[in-house]
């Protein structure tokens, strides 16, 4: 089996400490190593690192290398310029040898948090083994817990393996209303999407060849003129491989993932899964606190001093420090906007 | 007349701006001039700068020198240590030459707000008058506004002279608890001690002669070897002017102060005084914030980011940043003792 780890995002969920030149996959959000470099150690018996293919962008390329040396340095792709994450699989699969081409690729997202390392392992074994069985498409799904209107929704069908629990999805529905989701969630027939996917390469550039032949072409086209690569890639239709493939298949199939999965879409879900200390914060880094409860206190350089606050994520870089209620974590783009506007561009 | 400022106080309630290298005094915390500036500015044109000496500590001479070039280098007395207000007063006038001692002086902090300069030079100017007619030792008064348990109250006794409000202080109760200073507040009859006093230097020197033998032995050893200061001068009782001469006076009067005087005690003190944008903040530095009221956002260097928040006391330094709820200002000292049970020294 091969993975291919997309590692091209460039969020503004973390913010001050994730920067365009510095996403959120770069970064060492526990302390330690960065979720990019977790996501392939992880894999580690089942996929070597030498198995590993990275997609990410030329602006990411270095740190990326720098973060993946057991990596071969071929296998780190770099877009021009994002397109979204059909044409970024798409031309990876391309870069893996034809001859290779009948091995299971698991798609990973290079910022994702697994509590469980072991029972990620296992799922993905079978997974491997009932792809390459059935030359299914797969797509692993994790049992929503609250209904978040930011994921996608499986609906599940038919049980097809009652020892796995492999099961057909019916439907998918990205990023549903409030009303929708909790139907969803309260049904108990509905998976999150983990945008964790495996299928054969060959078969995957078959179906973008049918329903995204112009994706292909233009992966062709560069193909035949790498040299122009950088005028060709950004001409790509910007497409995600769930709207651009997968919801086009008659028969998609899904696992489910019980392994602590989280994609820390905010900074109120990374202080969930961070160990707290006796008053219930969340505290890294140089910090004086004082009567303070349930609080993410994060201070990459230089020193947080606060007293008397509950609920609230403080963090501080070289050059800013930001400060909101816990619970409102996902208004930061609200921020990121207002900077925007003000021309604050060197602190984006 | 004479102004003698204090400055050498060393405080940490605007902490993390005010550093023990950089106290208040030094501070522009309202931009533009720092707050000792504006104590000898506003004294012009009743007494020029020529006509001021200003009494700090060796560590803070060569930054106050650096703010007041209008002042004589030789009437910026440095203490070798800070003694409380006895010895510094004491020590500074003996620095006036002998044949100038019969002018009025009038002993000024520096680190005081006042609002309505006009009010009060026209007060001044009468408690000169006052002072030098009678010569008498003169406290001005503020009316007091809330029972702050912070200050000195002066209760006030036979009305002297209508037309200035001139009276006798009948006691003087230093940080009353808080079930006398609401009865003072009440009453009517009692001001704050603003630590604004005047009289002749000639008696002053009398008084401490009098009334701290220790302090006046003292300072004549300084005179007569100069050389040996940094060893004679800690040796000096520590002791305010207030508990050391004030308190043992059978007279002392007082002239009631309206001129928004405010000694800044705190960042909520501060919040109060400056002036607010739509939201009811009050902003200075880069600030970016969204949906928050009530607040003071200082970045001194770099960004602030801030998102849905009341009342909240956030301060930006190179090294620091200090995030309180408003009505907790006082606390402050709090963080600091934590910062140096820290042996966070160097944020100190």
């Amino acid at each position: 089996m091969k993975a291919l780890v997309l590692a091209g995002g460039s969020g503004t969920r973390f913010w001050p400490v994730s920067r365009r030149q510095r996403p959120k996959q770069l970064l060492s959000l526990e302390g330690g190593r960065s979720l990019l470099q977790a996501t392939v150690e992880r894999l580690q018996p089942l996929i070597e690192p030498s198995s590993v293919w990275v997609c990410t962008t030329e602006a990411l390329t270095r740190q990326v290398r720098e973060q993946l040396p057991l990596v071969p340095e071929e296998q780190i792709l770099a877009e021009p310029e994002g397109r979204n994450t059909a044409p970024a699989i798409g031309w990876s699969l391309r870069s893996i040898p034809a001859a290779e081409r009948d091995e299971v690729v698991v798609i990973l997202p290079a910022d994702h948090r697994i509590e469980d390392r072991d029972a990620f392992l296992r799922t993905l074994e079978t997974a491997e083994r009932i792809t390459r069985e059935g030359d299914r498409v797969m797509t692993l799904g994790v049992h929503p817990v609250r209904p978040d209107t930011g994921y996608g929704y499986l609906e599940l069908g038919a049980l097809l393996e009652p020892d796995s629990g492999l099961r057909k999805v019916v439907r998918y529905t990205e990023k549903p209303d409030q009303v929708t989701a909790s139907r969803f969630v309260q049904s108990g027939n509905y998976l999150w999407n983990a945008g964790i996917f495996l299928f054969r390469a060959g078969l995957l550039l078959e179906l973008l060849e049918a329903h995204q032949p112009d994706i292909a072409r233009g992966l062709e086209a560069i193909e035949r003129r790498p040299e122009r690569i950088a005028e060709l890639y950004p001409r790509l239709p910007s497409i995600s491989i769930d709207h651009g493939v997968m919801e086009h298949l008659d028969e998609v199939v899904t696992l489910p993932l019980d392994c602590g999965w989280s994609d820390l879409g905010s900074w109120e879900a990374l202080f969930e899964v961070l160990s707290r200390d006796a008053n219930g914060n969340v505290v890294q880094g140089e910090v004086v606190s004082v009567d303070c409860q349930d609080s993410l206190l994060l201070a990459e350089e230089g020193t947080i001093a606060i007293l008397g606050v509950e609920g609230l994520v403080v963090v501080k870089t070289r050059d800013s420090v930001l400060v909101l209620p816990k619970d409102r974590s996902q208004e930061i783009r609200k921020i990121v906007a207002a900077l925007e506007e003000r021309g604050l561009d060197e602190l984006l």
